[in-house]
């Protein structure tokens, strides 16, 4: 008896649901809880730019993942900030992730260009067509693994001349181009993160998060 | 002969050096070497206005200590990013720092409200006419400490109402009364640490730091 009339309410509850309210709750939950990101750290990574992408994009309620290159120990940061990594790359190496994240920082950035396992990851990001992101001076990894060669991208100024014979050079602050996200600078990281809310669930959910920060866009 | 050479050379480069430059040397070099802060950290803190402010006064030249408040252990932030303090703060109370900055975020900001080390350091930073800088609910911290009373000030919006009583409440991004600098949220970070910059040393020495950064002020 009790169980027919908790069976009875639950048909009642989804029956008020229409169509538009399911899809905007799904839109607002599901899709969100079903995201994943892996953003790289190295000793020498930016953390302004590790840091303000990871935070926003779990307020965007994406399973972020911080992953030490060097290991699971304290990272010594560009600006001598020690953030310790939520795992070691080796430990996520066979998962699956919606985007990679490389955060940039010179020492970081020139670590992940010459990192072997980096290259790896990102090749097989790239081979199953999933999201790739990077921000300041991370694009030169990109460029010494092969990545997402040709394409529309961004990056640190000071990287430019580097970039510049490899891909489609933009002097914009964020640049999207297929699954590839790049952008300039520690200045630009929220709207970087904001940029790629917008691509992994949609612009509501990137507002949502972004209004109540005060984010100057 | 070599000697009265060498001090005659010295005594004619010093000559070529005019007023104005030996200024802008001193505001250069001098004057950012000797400033100093201490930014609070405790479990909850906000990740990104700690590192945001740490990072941007580092860059200025500025000696950030980051210190925790319930030790030198790892610290777990609001968005689950562990980063490790430089010191605990039981090691820097008989220091004195020209500025004291408390990051937001709820829970770090609720404990330094309850803290009377926190109180204790307040009072004394306020009592030696040094600067206190707050963002975003850090501001109920000073509140609760009886610290800057009826000054002109800002905070996360959410904490407006708390605050309107024991202070001039502003809905400015910065607000900079006497020695007290406070802000919004992580979206105003940048705008909070480029200002005590400019407070602590020149707007030269903020424009030299934030235009590289790409800041969009």
């Amino acid at each position: 008896m009790l169980t027919r009339l908790l069976i009875s309410n639950y048909q009642r509850f989804f029956k008020q649901i229409n169509f538009v309210n399911r899809e905007q709750f799904c839109r607002n939950h599901c899709n969100t809880m079903s995201k994943t990101a892996l953003i790289l750290a190295a000793n020498g990574s930016e953390e302004m730019e590790l840091v303000i992408t990871g935070d926003v994009l779990r307020r965007a309620g994406i399973d972020v993942t911080i992953a030490g290159l060097e290991g699971s120990g304290p990272i010594n940061c560009s600006r001598k900030v020690v953030i310790v990594p939520d795992k070691a790359l080796t430990d996520v190496s066979s998962s699956e992730f919606d985007i990679v994240i490389l955060p940039g920082g010179l020492g970081g950035a020139e670590a992940f260009a010459s990192s072997s396992a980096v290259g790896e990851l990102l090749r097989k990001q790239e081979a199953a067509g999933r999201w790739i992101g990077a921000i300041c001076a991370a694009p030169i990894a990109l460029k010494s693994h092969g990545i997402a060669l040709k394409k529309r991208l961004t990056s640190w100024p000071g990287k430019e001349s580097e970039l510049i014979d490899s891909y489609a050079y933009q002097q914009e602050r964020v640049v999207v181009d297929g699954k590839l996200i790049t952008s300039r600078s520690p200045g630009t990281a929220f709207e970087f993160a904001l940029a790629i809310i917008e691509q992994l669930l949609n612009k509501e959910k990137a507002d949502e998060v972004g209004k109540p920060m005060l984010v100057n866009l």
